[in-house]
Order: C-alpha cells, then structure tokens, then sequence
C-alpha cells in the first residue's frame, strides 16, 4: 500500500458506471461462458484473448484533429520517450476491433478460415444510467476468411445449440435470418442506389420497424410521423407507390420458408444484388434444414433489421419467445440476446484487403437474465456447511470435520469470527445462505455425536410452526460423529434445486 | 467502425507490453482457474469480480502534490463536469486493493469473516521486459475479519488442495510458513526497535536471504560484501555478535516442526511478540498435522523471507521441488507460484479501523507453466476433425457429417475455406493439428462409404516409412457412412493424450 500522508480518507466507492458482482453472479456467468465456449470449441472454434488495452490508432478511435481520442473510449497517452511523444492507448470497446488487429498482425500463421471465439470485459466511455455500465460482458464467434454463406449458416446452427446448451429449450427462441444485399437489391429496384441521401434515410427508418411497426414504417418513408409524444418526425418524402417495395420486404414472412423467397424475389426483381441476396437466403435455409434445424429454430425472417445498416450480407438475430412482464406489469416476450452478420472490411483498415467475416455476439448480461428468468440458475446460491465453534481450543476437531465433508464434495467452512456468541455464529451461517449448521460442544465431543441442525427446514418452521412446534426443534438432531458426512450430505442434496450442478463450481 | 479520413493505415500491433493468448493457452488457465475457484468454493470462499477500473484516490496511487498520477498505473483523467474537475480513475493494479475498497463499502452487508476469491487481469505502467508483461492475470483467495491463525492455516491447507487439484502430484510441491512476529522478537531481542533505520536496514538484507544464502547474509549484516558483479555492497555494521540472532533465526530450520519451534523460541527469548509469533506458528504446525497435512506438504520454515517486510503475522510460500533445467542448463528447482500472509491494514485507509486480513495470491503464469512442464496440459492441443469438400454443391452433406461427430462429443467443422485445391484442405487440417480428416468425392457418396485419414498416424508414416510403405496409404482407410462417428470416435481416442478431459473444454 501506498504511504499514508496527513489526506482526507478515499470514499469506497468504484467509478461512476462500475459495479462489483459477488458470488453466485460471477460463478453463473462464468459457468455460462464455459458452456458457449464448449459448443463453440466443439464447432472447431478456438479461443482467443487479446489484450484489454489497445493503442488507440489500432482501435480506429483516433481524430487527427484534436488532442484527445474522442469519448467513446477510455484513453491516455503514454509518457513520451526521448523526443517522441507517447501513444494514446485505450481499452478495447468490444471484440471485433481487436479481433481486426490480431488478424491483420497475424494473418500468415493463423489458419484460413480462422474460426476464433472471445469472451471477456469490455469498455464503454458513456454516460452510465439504470442497468447501463461502462463495463460489460461481451463473448463473441467469428470466422475471417471464408466468403461462402455456409459459415453464416454454421453459425446460426452453432448458436442454436449454445442456447439449448445453456438452457434455453427448445421452442422458447428462433434464430431469425435476412440480408443486407436483399435490402440493396429492394432500394436497386426503387431507383435509390445513386441517391445516397435517400436512402441513407430509408435505411435509417427501416432500423425503427421494431419500434413503430408496419404503419409507422409506411408513415415515415412518406409523409411523416406524429410519435407517441407529440413531436412530428419528418417523413423521407416518398410517395406511396415509391414506399411500397420496402414494406413488401418487411413484411415478406410468410408460412414456409419457400413462400417467403418467393416474395422476396419478388421484392427485388430485376436487382443482381437483390437476387444474389435471395439466393444465399436460400442456400442458408437449405443447409440448416439439412442440418435438422427446421424453422421453429432457424427461419428466414426479413423483418430482422438490427444491423442491417452495418452488415454486407446475412444479418441473424437470436430471440427468446417465452413470455415474461416488463417493469410496468405488461406480457411481452424476453427478446433478443444474440445478433450478428457479415461485415467484409475487417482488415482492410490495416492491409488495405477486403477479407470477408461473418461473426456473433451474445448478450452475456441479457442471456444471463433470461436463465434467471427460466429458474435455471438456482443451485449456485446454496451457501456452506457451517461447522460451528464450540471450544476455541478444539480448532483441529472442527477443522477435521470440515475436510471431511470437502472430501465428499461438501461445500464446508469453520467459523473463523468470534466463537463467544453462539447466536452470533448462527446469523453467520444465515448470512452465508448455509443449508447446515453442524456443532459438536463438549458433550457431544464425549458422548462421541454431533448436532446436527438443517437450517433451511428450521426457517420453514420458524415461518410457521406454533411454539410447542418450534421448542421441539425437530430440525436439530444428533448423530454418531461417524456418521457426520453422510447425514450432512443427505440434507445438503434435499435442499440442492433440481438443477444442481456437480460439486465443484 | 470509425470514418476513414487518408490516414496512414495503422499498425497491426498491441501497445509495447500487452500480449495476446491463443487456443490451448486461453483454455488452458480456464480449465486451471475453474479447477482453483472449485477448491476456494469448496472451502467456503465467495466469488468477487471487482470492475477492472477503480478511482485513483481508492487505488491509494494519487500523489497530491503533482498533476499525474504515479507511473506504476495506468491512469488518466475524467472529462470535467460542471465546474468539477474529473476524477482521475486507473485501472486495478492487484486485486487486494479492489477487495479493501469492496470490504469497505459493503462491510454492513457482507459476512464476517468475509472470505473471497477473485481472478482476472490486472495492470501495470512498468517498463516491460522478456516475459514480464503489462497486463497478467492474478488469483487471490483472502479472509477478511478473522483475527485467528485458524484462518492462515486454513489457507495453507487449501493452497495444498489447490495444487493438487490443477496436477501439482504430493512431494513435488512444499508450503512453507514463517511469521513476521518472530522476525519482530529477533529484532528485540536485538535491541532494534527503535533504531528505525538499522531496523529497515536488517529487513531489506533478510529479504536477500534467498539470493546470497547464509554467508552473504551475515556478509551484509556486518562489514559489507562483494557481490557478483564486483561491486562492494556497504553492511548494515553489526558486529558478528549483534548479527547472530538474524542469522539464528533464518536457519533454526531443523528436522521436526517442535526442533525447529525449539530453535525459534530461543532466537526470540525475552521478547513478547516474539513468542507471540512463535505460539501461532505452534498452533499453525498442529492445526494442519491435524488435518492430516505432513511437514513434507507444510512445514514452517523461517528462511522464508519473501513478503516478510509487508506482513503483520504469518506468512506463507508455495514452492514447487521437483527439477527443470534453466536457461544455462543447469538443473534448479521450479521454485515459488504462490505466496501470501496476514495483513492488518487493508481498510483501515477507508474507514479508520484496523481489520485483520490473511491471503494468498496464486501465480497464475508461473503455475501453469509448472503444469506444461509437469505435461498436464497436453491434451487441450488437438484440433478438430475436418470435413473436407470434394463438392461444393454438397455441403449440407458435409455439414451434416460434422454434426454428427459434434453429437457424439467430437470436435469436428466442414472445411470452409475455398475448396478447389484440395492439398490446401489438408494444409488446413495440419495448421489445426487436426487428428481427422473425412473424405467423401462423388465415387464414395455412390458406394456409401466415407474415407477416413488418420492425419497423426499419417504424419508418423511420413517421417519414418520407405516410398513404398508410403504409397500404401495404410493411414487412410473407406469405412461404410454409416460407420463415420465410430471410426472416427475410435482413432480421436487413440491420439487423444492419456490426460484428456472430456469433451467440452
């Protein structure tokens, strides 16, 4: 620790946007990442971790024309060394800007394709607000290299599996798949390829088709919008005819994945590109279905428009269908958690070569709440056996009977506070959410026994029984100190919840 | 991604001192911190994952007298806000830092005694050198509030489990423990407690106790020394008298725990806190005897000196004994991966009060390095099965053979790189250490079989086999498609290395 001057004590807080997670949040997301990370390595993906710092001109932060990378990140400069003024480092943003440098700075060792998968914090330098941090989860899967759709594909069928994977069954999500070139080929078709202006506008207005539906859609391409506040949104200013081709492949969907390529071909004819896009529609609903994924699983969906802007090729977005409330009581469903694309100008930012990628990234936090949210996330919470501390000179007997119970895979501890205050111990075990108290005082010690008290049934009774009830403590018990582990571990294993674990982690 | 404006494209490179970690590496630590974290939960320990940034003033880095925090962190300031200037944040540079400002504010809330876990990245502003990087990761286990030595014998027993558990067998590790309260007796003893500066002088020679052994030490106690180099390192100026004690008390080390007890207990004769020391490292000897743990696993040991300088009582040392050659070649043993001890200050910046705390931090690169070298990190290498493509129109066939493998546990992918050249598939699958690769042209799809090649054996034919041998091909076999998983499943198997874990991760 540092040397202590005559200064006023620090507050013990962290930074304005950052918060601490303890316990069983930390063990499930870990437990979570390790079961993408197994699908994924099964997928033949492999793993990478970058640095979290980055220089700033690598991250693509850096305006030339100020002294200071712009807000978005955290950055600082380097001392300067010699004459040389130091560089600007920041922490990385998200996954995908490192994973451009690796691959530009690596590209001749790694294979091609390379198959990589991240997981880790990143950083954002934005105004925190509820539920919003400035350091988050992200876990991502790319492959860089391989220009053929059928990865597009294979990661669509991958993230199926991870989501089952983890506990999401099946039918509670649908991986929704389109494609930016469809959209092209759309906008090709109503005249707008030149007119970057307009259709830079369009593209804007498709991204609030989630938010404002069909109608809202239709209102914004043409005349414009009252929103729910009151403000007019300007519309884009085209007619009805001219706004038509884009709700016709909005709202494409249709029963089977045939009909809507039929009406999606029908949306862009007379594009290439638009009928380029169709068809790697098409080869994509053909090798997830025979793949065994129908389309409960993994549908072509033109509704997607998450990223539309941003991505070359298929967009897809993973959704969970079950329903729950929102703060205001209302049923809708969980959502999306997952989303990714095809984007081709990963490197070419460090080599100058277009080197096409299709990736995916998880919503760690949202995904984590969505099992939450499905009760699969229980059976971490479960605290320790507490053995208690009768006689603070039999240290060794109480420390004996823990490993005893660790060696069964028994979560154990001795109470290591003040032993004075029996009750004082018995708030601990509480605190710590203990299943069993287990105390051995000198009596026992004699007699050759342990009391044995289930907490967890001690709480239901103190909750209901009536006093005669309750002064017989049928929740205590003694048992042949031989005995110890195996009554110990039958309590442990009645209150574990139907989805415990094994017992490490 | 950010605008281009005409740029010189940037560097494909992590700033100087971050490195990036690929594959088996990354899962690698996983696999060893998920191992470690299972132990610390076993023995009651609660996850904590602190943000990776704290503000400077928790950190205990500000220096209140210059503009910039000191150089051992990276640091840098928040945008102004109103009139208030920002704070200056850093990122965490430890994580025992982190847990006093976490025990700090959440004292009311969190058990006492409060015992945590905590592993992730931590940085440091230091000048990087071969192998000393400025971003690594650390793994603490610490208990907060618990003023007994049960709680640093309880730690030492745990860091025993611990390095059994990762594949550290017994008799190739030792956990040594010292106390900091005896070295205070000695020092009394002496007559130095309140020559502040003799005292200083003294503790910084011991430090070097294990560099210049017993004979360089009483060297530096008393007239001075030439070291290697040829420099003349100035002694403390004792006379060899007065340096008897330090010496007494390094090497009172002998064959029992009571012998060497005995030795101690003479070296601090006539001082209280002397034999403070020296009754809580009695009550460690008998508290971990009793817990079944031998002097061969932990033993006190007063020459152990690293961290005595910064700790309040005992303190603890992991060495690993067995022998790896050095860079010369000479044979040493692997030495040290993990170290701790009891510290009583830790939030006392914070809230005025003294709390005890006792911890170990576990070395996490110098540990996993021990396991490669003891070869118990082998089997996470091998890469996927390939499924190569003989016809691009047929890669839902592909696909679906790699699902298969992937069902049955296997880790398997369909080649998606450009297929034209097929000797390029193959390079493919060497580059990923590919065990398998499956074949299947037009001809085999006619007759129903697949071709299997067996990639490792195949290798093996090539270094040592005749043309003739080769041109046989017995590494590659046809097998009925129906038999694809079974045959594939078995020679996987056959490579997999006797250390394999199971399939996922």
């Amino acid at each position: 620790m540092s040397k202590q001057k005559k200064q006023p004590r620090p507050k013990a807080l962290p930074p304005k946007g950052f918060r601490d997670y303890f316990g069983a949040e930390v063990v499930e997301r870990g437990e979570m990442l390790r079961k993408i990370a197994g699908v994924y390595h099964r997928y033949g993906f492999d793993a990478l971790e970058s640095s979290g710092v980055e220089t700033v001109e690598a991250l693509g932060k850096f305006l030339p024309d100020v002294d200071r990378p712009n807000e978005g990140v955290f950055a600082w400069q380097e001392d300067a060394e010699a004459d040389k003024p130091g560089d600007w480092l920041a922490l990385r943003y998200d996954l995908t800007a490192p994973l451009a440098r690796v691959y530009a700075q690596h590209r001749n060792d790694l294979p091609t394709p390379y198959r990589r998968y991240a997981m880790g914090p990143v950083w954002r330098n934005e105004k925190p607000g509820p539920g919003r941090f400035r350091q988050f989860y992200q876990c991502d899967a790319d492959t860089v290299g391989a220009p053929s759709v059928a990865a597009d594909a294979e990661i669509c069928m991958m993230l199926a599996d991870t989501l089952e994977a983890v506990g999401i069954p099946r039918g509670d999500y649908i991986i929704r798949v389109n494609n930016r070139k469809v959209l092209n080929g759309v906008l090709e078709a109503m005249g707008l390829t030149e007119d970057v202006e307009r259709r830079d506008a369009v593209l804007r207005t498709i991204d609030k088709f989630d938010k404002v539906g069909e109608s809202g859609v239709r209102e914004l391409l043409t005349k414009g919008r009252l929103d729910a506040s009151g403000a007019f949104i300007d519309g884009v200013g085209l007619s009805d005819d001219q706004a038509e081709p884009v709700i016709a492949f909005l709202t494409s969907k249709a029963e089977t994945a045939e009909a809507t390529l039929t009406n999606l071909r029908a949306a862009v004819s007379g594009s290439n590109v638009g009928e380029e896009g169709v068809q790697e529609l098409e080869q994509i609903a053909a090798l997830v279905a025979a793949g065994g994924y129908d389309t409960a699983r993994i549908d072509i969906d033109p509704s997607v428009v998450r990223g539309l802007g941003y991505y070359t090729g298929p967009v897809y977005e993973a959704e969970l269908t079950f329903e729950i409330k929102d703060e205001k009581g209302r049923t809708r469903n969980f959502g999306s958690v997952a989303g990714g694309g095809r984007y081709d100008d990963l490197v070419k930012r460090f080599t100058g070569q277009a080197v096409p990628a299709t990736g995916v990234s998880i919503g760690v936090d949202r995904l984590l709440a969505a099992l939450r949210e499905k009760g699969r996330m229980t059976s971490l919470a479960q605290g320790p056996v507490i053995v208690t501390v009768m006689d603070k000179n039999r240290m060794a007997d109480y420390q004996a009977m823990a490993a005893e119970l660790r060696a069964a895979g028994i979560r154990a501890e001795v109470y290591l506070g003040n032993p004075k205050n029996f009750g004082n111990q018995l708030k601990y075990a509480d605190k710590r959410m203990s299943p069993v108290a287990v105390i051995e005082g000198g009596d026992e010690k004699e007699k050759g026994v342990v009391q044995i008290k289930d907490l967890i049934l001690g709480a239901q009774i103190a909750e209901t029984a009536t006093l005669e009830e309750w002064k017989d403590r049928p929740s205590q018990f003694e048992v042949p100190r031989a005995e110890l582990v195996d009554k110990v571990a039958e309590i442990v294993a009645l209150h574990a919840p139907a989805t415990a674990t094994s017992g490490d982690l």
